[in-house]
């Protein structure tokens, strides 16, 4: 009996939180109120304040739920059968695509992007995937991947940083269709700098 | 007579927008009213209305003022005694500049990231930087530095918004004071894979 309880409490909270994920995805948070949430979800707005206390208590489990999380990011970039430089373009195309397509996600994105006018401090994925690319680019070191000048940290850093601005602002000027394509351009315009040299190993063993 | 009119009208309108500005970068565009801006100003908030019809009119006047035009941009770019790769560079050190210092500037910014919540459309200067960057980057080409792979548009788009997004985001995470560093992390990342190879003239020369 316990069991089906906590099993419908868990579908209550599923169907609020894609419902509000929904709306702050298309209207953003000022524009949704826990009516809104309770109408879409068709459940009650005192299930809303049952289960999450306020319209923050929702935002902030919609963030920590995927956006600020990615429960599935440390398994896809562990892979070993895979070489490092082309799970790092994987993640970014993984991570792009959920940008675009994913409601949860992407609700979690504008949550935190409006987040000064959200009175709960929201987590970000930022270090998580600084983290994620900078263990990544240390392996292509390791398998000699990575061009000799190329630092680790730093580089992860801007490289999150770069990638995330260029997402967010092509959906802001062109919409989410061009996304994948942008950021092909992107990559083709980083790739170069982050590998050796072509034919720089065998210079060396010439000498 | 008229002449001085004319003088005090620009006057007003200036500490006007500079007043707005600095609420607008502080506290964003909900958290702002006319009020606010008529006590900051020391002006009253009827000459907030006369001059700019409504709150939605002055973020506008800001918006066209700075963020969305620089005005001062088509001179810095067009220098010929500058090779055109370091005046590209150049003008991303100077824009990151004024997001980080400029009130006015970074009042555009704000209102501009804030422009869902705005009942007027709010311009960007995103295709100026691009059209700016096009032109160095083919203006490069001719001059023998840039890589052959290297598509001037695509490329100019790229590196706009990577760069927007680099600043943007260093900011969310840091503060405006590591700006300068972080920008020539991704500048010691990007510039490899847009010059030419080095000795690539010479090697094609021992053919």
């Amino acid at each position: 009996m316990d069991g089906t309880l906590q099993e419908r409490a868990r579908a209550t909270r599923r169907s609020l939180l894609e419902a509000a994920a929904s709306l702050f995805a298309e209207r953003g948070y000022a524009g949704t109120s826990v009516n809104d949430i309770s109408g879409r979800s068709g459940r009650t707005s005192g299930s809303v304040y049952f289960h999450y206390a306020s319209k923050e208590g929702v935002a902030l489990a919609i963030v920590e739920d995927r956006f600020a999380t990615w429960p599935e990011l440390a398994e896809r970039y562990t892979n070993d059968a895979v070489p490092p430089m082309d799970r790092l373009m994987g993640l970014s195309y993984d991570i792009a695509k959920a940008l675009a397509e994913d409601p949860m996600t992407r609700a979690g994105a504008r949550l935190w992007a409006e987040r000064d006018i959200i009175s709960v401090p929201l987590p970000n994925p930022f270090a998580l995937w600084t983290t994620a690319a900078t263990r990544l680019l240390a392996q292509a070191r390791t398998t000699g991947h990575l061009a000799p000048h190329i630092r680790p940290a730093p580089t992860a850093r801007a490289l999150v940083r770069a990638f995330f601005g260029l997402c967010v602002l092509t959906e802001a000027l062109e919409g989410t269709a061009t996304i994948p394509a942008r950021l092909a351009d992107w990559w083709h315009l980083t790739l170069p700098s982050l590998q050796p040299a072509p034919g720089s190993g065998r210079a060396t063993g010439r000498r």
